[in-house]
């Protein structure tokens, strides 16, 4: 029973969940299976797209199941935040699903930046196919050299001539770089490095064909390259590209990044929750079908605990994000910055303690792939850095915390 | 921001909030210190109700501030739980002040069960002197001889003989009996033992004063004997009350305590939800105030990511007592029996995370009664077993959760 | 199996333990509950001994059970810290009985001071009736208006004034303060505010009965008042002494509490472990004859891997502390700095959770004092406060790592 | 300080010690990579031996460190568990390390069995190729398609017919499966189905060639596959093995699973500290060569605490381990059966707590094969359920604890 839903968002609710339900889950395994065999190498020149997935692409657009989360009624289905939040759990259940519904990191989040801040010309030339999902992109914007939670650390640069900017710099963690369909980065740099604070940077648009930019390699996540999408790392040697992919401007990076991340943000917790419904689902489904010692295993020792440790985490975990949606929709992303934070920090700290009571119930089926079990863990481990690690964001929650008593 | 307020409820909520900053907590310390140092002793029978008590409690009736826990809008002040939530957490964050606003346990969940189940007699001699304010009352229930999680291994026994019933039986922790005003006890016992298990107890109205009832003396809680409530141990041989006074009927004990025990334990949870929002502000007013090693303490070592942690924990035990709340007004207790046992393992293991965490920044001075530190890390420590340990709240959500799979 | 005890210790193990499964424990309960009888009042001029205890103090002595913490053959058995651990380990089984041994705080740190640092004159008039368990005495340190973890910030001065020192200043958490024994204490102040940082302390020897000494009260920790030691609060106004009061000099302050704390902690501790061996066996005894839902409640929910989680807590806890005194012993107190830092944390926290898991096990009668628990309950609590809290001490432990990467 | 190391000990250490510094670390990153780029497959039939591994081996046992692990003088260097302890933490300190020693799992377990419980003309065939490095062996115990906690679960069948035996069953993560030189694995099965618990299971050697040996692929840990060595997954049918391959003799499976598995899982803790340590290492001087927000990130929010909590628990796992070796070498592995599961419990849950925080002070690099601490995690993880499940430890634990009660 979730107090916020609306009638609308029940709705699609209900076709997200049958579809996730008859036409995902019934082929996940054999899925992922045959994405690792096909796409199990580091080569990943050679990495290759489902055609079922392809089809189940085809599908859920056909339905009217596509581009859920942009808060726009023509280009998207008008859904508010709160209203997104469910259907994007629902996608978390299984890691296949937030692209089948055109709905997955980081495309999400670039498309939002084009959406809010991209001019019509690069809305036309790059949020239209993305909104398609015939092209897909990357989000550069961590580097390997310093420690990228603080921003003034960035290396990379970006600066005018004449109708151009010269764009120089390492990244990596680039998701998506890898894909067959990558297209275009946006690309965060220095641009005034003498300007106050939070007017150093901008981020513009650049072509991954573009001269200059040399993919070194995908980085592997705890073993896994998340193929076909891949975490890269490349070098952008004195790549050129025309001002006009500069977005909003020079100098409004940080404002942009600022917009991107909070539903980026509540977007990676969403579908964290659905992660957790699906793991506490498959530790009690295991429990209750293995037999030791003359039980049931979920009855053994602290196991029932740590079910209803699991469930009264969960809840709290949606309230608290819902509730952040709710301040974003209502008040605006700039009076949800604790909140958002907060969930940063609270749902991925969930998932990893779900998914590993659900793997301690697994046994050795929770570590290999033959369970959604041990990606679950790599993504919620992997969550607890991205966007921003833990402690960057209990730093904000104590800041604005401590604000108060000014 | 609090989603789920009315505009009544918000009303209600800035009276009760003026009254306590203005009229409580200026003079809370020396209220207690006076406390303690009248009702310092054992010997209960001589512990005295403080004046200036009385007459705040007849300040905040005289502005209608009374009773505001009752969903009876001629009796009470006929607010929602969901309304009432905020106004009990604000109450919550000085000891002192639930009584002052005749919203107090036990006497808040003997008033209900006299409002739901009582009859009219009933209520005319003890519901209406309890929302009054007249008398207190206790609710016995616990025993000391047996685990009593399980109320199947109750002991003490309700027998009919002709138009009474004789009550025996050893109770303890039973709150309120060492106050002055100490008037009646609902007492629950075994009257049908060979009956199906849930229609074994009844429950019964039992004057203090009955011959027969036995006060044996008054418990410490950690060294507090919390006067002038107390927490009594009796025996009762042989006491004989007509049988009008049990409520319900025979039998329907176990009925009546599902009834009493689902917003008796959220009322719990809403104050102590205050309690903790009380300990963090002490402890970043102490943190941003004392000086160690050149800094304010706060900022030493981890405390700024404890503070973080704390609100984090807060507002994630609020929205669910604000969610378990809104299913008790809209779908019935029944329905929220997962988030009722929910809040009672979650909300009192925050606050005792939350308070000490605030001793730890208070050093000494969070030990003694010059803050109100160490009452509210009593308060926390006494609610993860009062009304059933965490452990049986557990097995509760875990048994609901797994009812799901069935 | 203790791998560290040797044969001397052992012989003495056997005694302790017999001496206090026979003598003390079987009466614990009563001579506690005469305590709280006799001496529960704040007015504690009025407190008195039980003499009870003073017998069994005499029968300890008589059978050379006595000054066992004392590292001298002569004034004490001339045990080193590793043998004494576990005999202090057995003490802390019994909240009497360290007193009974005269090995209780804090008149065996201050008896170290003496031992170590008092002059022929200061070491006759207090040494030895301390030995003789004739006077008690009272460690001055930490003060009200200050965060007191920080040395450099007291406030209390001890002022040369030809062959006197004037003494002013506010101290609390005075430990024995008032005993009716209670006969001197050692007062740490500023003689040297502009000394280097580790120069600017003196310790002076203050008799209780000095003009000038005001005692304001006794604090209760957590509702107790730990009678008849009591810890006090009071103001030294220009309290005159000899010069010759003051230990090894002035100056010499710091130099003195470095060496006191150290033996002093582990003291603390060694008796720590031996109150959590005390509460594991108590939560085993009544986890396993009550009986809740068909089985003894031990076999309910995570009950027995809590069981487990507190035996491992415990070795460990234990052979940390045994490390540390084998360091003492053979490295000396400036080798074992890291160590001491790390029982000073570890143990008072494994104490807290085991005790904790005890209580949720007794239910209602691990709140008052009919058990031992509550009393191990508060003594944790402090613990994790006095000598350093758990952050003071955790900062030491980290800038001793890190100095390891200079 | 190691208090219980001995003389040799010491030598040994320093031995070991500069070999790993000097031979292995400096060229550890670029034969784990080259590793990746060779062994990447799921095709394990291509996986190939690094040649300077080879090489390293040869050094190693040129120099006597070799087989450090088997307390015999003339096999091995005589070492008890004591003094083999500090070693095998060496070498935990790099992934590559032990095999580097010949004291990599599960070899040394293998030679363990076949050193204590083999016959003359097994020790031949197979202990002495694996001391001598030239083969590798294989444990197959766990199954896929039942709790393997419970030994009674086992389905594989070991039958007696004639003068050989017929073996059948599926098992999985059976490590080193997957290696060139896997030669031989020790398989154990039913063999008394009818017989007491503890006699119905027996262990035999079975060449990994064998006839109906069919190795259906090998399993990713968290998307590893430990290349060269593997984690396989295979199904034996109908296969035929001579009777004089049984070890000991039908029906004592059991008994030397539990001989097996003391030495192995304390060998694991061992070379778990050593990794933790390592990881410690790193997270400090990751911590304090990168900058943000104007500090060293060390010293950002709670990361100092974090890193005193490291090193507590550091020592207190590692005492607690070298507590039972100490138990294992004096008293033998039957009374040391807490100890040993809970080491097993207490190890690998300090190194998944150290590692983790390592990990999020190492950011991005903490995820990919960069550093070794995505190795490490693996490892930690893998480790809670190898040898048996937290959970199963802990109820060992508890019942050893519980047992002291009757």
């Amino acid at each position: 029973m979730n107090i916020y839903a609306t009638e609308k968002s029940q709705q699609y609710l209900a076709k997200v969940k049958s579809f996730i339900d008859e036409q995902i889950l019934p082929i996940e395994a054999e899925l992922l299976a045959q994405n690792r065999r096909i796409n199990h190498s580091s080569d990943w020149t050679q990495w290759q797209l489902l055609p079922q997935i392809e089809t189940l692409k085809s599908q859920a657009k056909a339905k009217g199941l596509w581009n859920l989360f942009l808060p726009d009624a023509t280009l998207g289905q008008g859904l508010t935040c709160v209203e997104y939040a469910p259907l994007a759990e629902e996608m978390g259940r299984s890691i296949l699903a937030p692209e089948i519904f055109n709905c997955n990191a980081p495309d999400t989040g670039n498309m939002e930046v084009l959406y809010h801040f991209g001019n019509e010309q690069q809305q036309n030339q790059w949020l239209n196919p993305l909104l398609a999902g015939d092209i897909r992109s990357v989000f550069a914007m961590t580097e390997p050299d310093v420690a990228s939670s603080d921003a003034t650390n960035m290396q990379a640069t970006i600066i005018e001539d004449g109708d151009d900017v010269i764009v120089n710099g390492r990244k990596w963690w680039s998701t998506g770089l890898g894909h067959p369909n990558s297209n275009v980065m946006i690309f965060m740099g220095l641009s005034h490095p003498d300007a106050p604070k939070h007017q150093r940077h901008s981020m513009v648009l650049v072509p991954v064909n573009t001269p200059g930019v040399n993919i070194t390699r995908m980085l592997t996540a705890y073993g896994d390259f998340d193929a076909p999408y891949g975490h890269g790392e490349m070098e952008l040697i004195n790549v050129r590209v025309p001002k006009s992919n500069v977005i909003m401007g020079l100098g409004k990076g940080f404002e942009i990044a600022q917009g991107r991340l909070g539903p980026g943000r509540i977007h990676h917790c969403m579908r964290a929750i659905g992660a957790a419904e699906r793991a506490l689902a498959l530790a009690i489904e295991r429990g209750l079908s293995r037999v030791a010692f003359g039980q049931p295993i979920i009855k053994l020792g602290g196991n029932l605990e740590r079910i209803a440790q699991a469930r009264m985490s969960i809840e709290q975990a949606r309230l608290l994000t819902l509730n952040a949606a709710w301040k974003i929709d209502n008040l605006g992303v700039k009076h949800a910055m604790t909140d958002i934070s907060a969930i940063k920090v609270v749902v991925p700290n969930m998932l990893t303690q779900v998914v590993d009571m659900a793997i301690q119930l697994y046994g050795g089926a929770g570590m290999n792939h033959d369970s959604p079990l041990a990606g679950f863990a790599t993504m919620a481990r992997s969550l607890r850095l991205a966007d921003g690690p833990d402690e960057v964001h209990m730093a904000m929650v104590s800041r604005l915390e401590l604000a108060k008593y000014k």
